[in-house]
């Protein structure tokens, strides 16, 4: 049997634009001769579409933007398309078997993941029957995305009555080494069912999400018959060998899938992409997210605060990388408190990257604030105040430039500095995306060591590598002035929000717990900034964002 | 039978503070001699407490708490008290009974609401069982906000069972004249199921949602026994006449509750409190809600940008009703394009209000912001760039003040600007907390004529009431410039965003087809200004924010 799984990079919400996407598709599988052509989860609709869901209109928009695609598609070519199905109420999270101009078949979602980021309770019902296919004399079991991640759930259930291969239709959103999780958990669903497993995952970037592909074939032994790449469309094929089924189990639809009327090349290769290496594929998540954020939402160009520093250099590099050098201006904005030398290293940054440069002053800016402000701050000394001035004057121009010349700002914030809340809310925290809002500091060098150790030469300069952080926003100022350095903050920072766990685990650990009380109560006293700070890419098992709904008003502490 | 329904206010998270609030109304319940004090859902924990229940540590300090509160509480004064049940994994939202220093039942909420503002699916699992108590020989079923809101639900089955009343706890989040759909659902469960019903409503405010009490007895008939206030708290007491139960349902786990001890003094008189009126309603929920997220954040003094318009001067009134006049300041930040007039009645509100005013003009910082901004937006003329500059000084010099003294920003975007993306990101929308974000301009004009109208006399001036709407961002600017009139924006904006209604349904109401497109489209456009603008206080049944959940990246459109 010749499968074709085509993952593709759909847009929430653009149902024309997708659909034509997988007509395209359905073509070029035609072309290589394949029994069936399989599509991601909720690929007609783009995927997570939240409240679009509970639109009649979106529906109906959907049902019809189906019929013209299957009424357009190749009429002998099978293909298995992801979309909804049903009336408000009475949705579904659907696989829709297509051929001969029409829908043929229809598998509901089961199990409706309802933690983390997905909501899918808020918008469906779970489906109650199997849907088997005969392809070429063989039974093919269909499940979707959370089908698959249960022992003994619908795609052991599909096994048990037949099923030799079962297709599962995917969105699985990225973190850093899920791809992994994903390969163990269907050898693990191999071993239960002893049929082979094809799974086509999405690719893309939706707000907070990216989409990493990397859909996979195993046979029945569990070894790997295909992989596509990571973090690209791809339409991986791949000819596996299944014998003829003799079982025709009772009381079930098996729905028979003509066999394509196309003349078969010759058997493809099947390709076995490696799994990208660890930093290899965080960047490509942060730039496949920044590339899509922007484009899908119709900007072109983004606009970068150069400070000298290792967080804004980092997103520097993946701004280039996603939008090519020409799109991307990099301003500096220097006061009094920064350094002659971190001024130097922004300017080299720039240079190396090859983006447009631009440095704006903002002491002037600065003074006349203060003079305004010393009638009412008479008698008081500076402190946070006069320093979160600064950034607000620069996240100002930033946003200046961006309603000036149609450029989008990417903010610089890490996780680190996000958790604890060392930034300044409508300053550096001001813009339309944080590219690295979920990459602590001490991955933000290692990521940046790592992007230095690509082709084409070292981009951050090896002074900012060196420099101990600083906001410079006073004399001397050093982040470890008020923070614990980095690596003990992560530790601290993953143990509490993406573990769970509370004071007396942490500090179990051997870490002080005077230190990491003030850490907990730092993250819980920030999350008001980061309600409202721009959307970034998650990266890790737990984001900020909705992967993490914590209420402002909260006087639980520990 | 005396029933004593405590309505509190309780704090998300405070575990401690909220135990120690329950056994003081149980106390109070005592001296009343009443036979069953009902507590409201979840009132051990507060209202919602999103993510904090997937904390372990979370749910073994509730357990703990309860615990002690049992153990503390006078052993012969049985209640109902909203928590949480069960481990990790099959944690229930549950209404136990305590008496004898001691937890005796568990009711499971049966019916998880995961619409709207709710996400129970996320947290909780449904549970089984009916609980009947027998209370003076008649018997009480038990049920959870939700279980009273479907027909033929969980009521009508204790109904079944023999239960004479039904008693409700609820966390019920106020939109404007729910109470009444509430009374109405009530009547209708008591037609249905002939039983009395007790229901008990949280109140106060949590983030965007208000809790409003207004507490409910009826008796088998349908009519009002007994109604609580609005937005305060209340200990609402009642006796109802419930005839002997002499049936013994089988295969019922049902409670016997002992009678208290204590003296019972003379039948107190049934107060049956009216609904407020609707403007009364609305902005009482305002005052609620502004007052309760400064109180249990720790902020004393809140800080409003009065620039003369209807906006700000009625979130002056609600901030000086929530707060008290001494804690209210009112700053105005005039440019050259304010009028000698919007200054004035700037000064003249805070006058009216006797609350501390000072003015700090923009023009020399915006001045050299351009000044900076010169070479870079050489040849380029003058648009909306330059408007968001002011508004986003304006913003930063309220910033700087909270920064300083630690007064808490109120911002004065109403629901029709924020609908259509008429704001400025990080200008008027920075602050920490958003009053007026889900009322509608014209409802913004009746809130002020009615509060203008209160005892005490009018407040915002003639002037400021008759003045055609102006951001005053550029010469001679009227908000009608760029939109259509506020009747026809707001209609607009409640079919789209409240009713889900399309343009074609729109247009059906004999609006112009071109003005709604365009409308339609600046509210999906504005999407990422509303993810990163403050909370504020949910008023219509859809808020923006947790109540309506619409991708940012999105494409579809009409």
């Amino acid at each position: 049997m010749r499968l074709a799984l085509a993952q593709i990079n759909a847009t929430v919400g653009d149902l024309v634009g997708n659909a034509a996407r997988i007509a395209e598709y359905v073509r070029r599988a035609e072309d290589l001769g394949a029994d069936l052509t399989v599509f991601p989860e909720l690929c007609l609709t783009g995927y997570p579409p939240e409240d679009l869901l509970l639109l009649p209109r979106f529906l109906r928009s959907a049902q019809e933007t189906l019929k013209e695609l299957a009424a357009g598609l190749p009429p002998r070519v099978p293909c298995l398309v992801g979309t909804i199905d049903g009336r408000p109420g009475e949705l579904a999270n659907a696989a829709v078997l297509i051929f001969g101009r029409r829908v043929r078949a229809v598998y509901r979602k089961k199990l409706l993941p309802n933690y983390g980021v997905f909501d899918e309770k808020r918008y469906f019902v779970p489906g109650e029957d199997p849907l088997l296919l005969r392809v070429r004399d063989a039974l093919v079991g269909v499940t979707i995305c959370e089908d698959i991640w249960v022992p003994r759930g619908p795609a052991w259930e599909a096994s048990r009555r037949g099923a030799q291969l079962i297709v599962n239709i995917s969105a699985s959103p990225y973190d850093a080494g899920k791809i992994h999780q994903r390969i163990k958990l269907l050898k693990d669903r191999v071993r239960e069912s002893r049929a082979a497993f094809a799974y086509c995952n999405l690719v893309g970037g939706q707000d907070e999400l990216v989409f990493d592909g990397g859909s996979l074939v195993l046979d029945a032994k569990g070894r790997v018959a295909a992989r596509a790449p990571q973090f690209r469309e791809h339409l991986l094929t791949v000819d596996i060998d299944l014998s003829p089924s003799r079982r025709t189990p009772s009381g079930l639809v098996i729905v028979p899938v003509p066999i394509p009327a196309s003349r078969r090349p010759g058997v493809p290769a099947s390709p076995i992409t490696p799994p990208l290496s660890e930093f290899d594929e965080v960047y490509s998540a942060l730039v496949l997210g920044t590339r899509d954020y922007l484009r899908k939402n119709g900007f072109t160009k983004a606009v970068i605060g150069l400070s000298g520093g290792i967080d804004s250099a980092l997103v520097a590099c993946v701004a280039v990388d996603a939008l090519g050098p020409e799109n991307v201006v990099g301003v500096t904005l220097p006061s009094r408190f920064n350094s002659a030398e971190t001024r130097s290293d922004a300017e080299v940054t720039a240079k190396n990257l090859g983006i447009a440069f631009q440095s704006i002053p903002i002491e002037g800016v600065v003074r006349e604030f203060l003079k305004v402000l010393a009638p009412v701050f008479a008698g008081r000394p500076p402190d946070l105040a006069e320093e979160n001035l600064q950034a607000r004057v620069r996240g100002t121009i930033l946003m200046a430039l961006s309603n000036k010349f149609g450029w989008l700002v990417l903010t610089t914030g890490n996780k680190s500095e996000t958790s604890v809340g060392y930034t300044t809310l409508y300053g550096d925290t001001a813009g339309g995306f944080a590219v690295i809002k979920d990459i602590p500091k001490t991955l933000v060098y290692r990521l940046s060591l790592w992007r230095n150790g690509r082709p084409g030469g070292p981009v951050i300069p090896e002074t900012t590598l060196a420099r101990p952080p600083t906001a410079e926003l006073r004399e001397n100022q050093k982040d470890q002035d008020t923070l614990p350095p980095y690596d003990l903050l992560d530790r601290v920072v993953q143990m509490y929000v993406e573990e769970n766990r509370g004071l007396a685990d942490i500090a179990k650990t051997g870490i002080d717990s005077k230190v990491a009380e003030r850490l907990l109560k730092l993250v819980d006293l920030s999350e008001y900034k980061r309600r409202q700070s721009p959307p970034g890419i998650k990266i890790t098992p737990r984001a900020f964002g909705r992967d993490r709904r914590m209420p402002i008003t909260n006087k639980f502490r520990q």
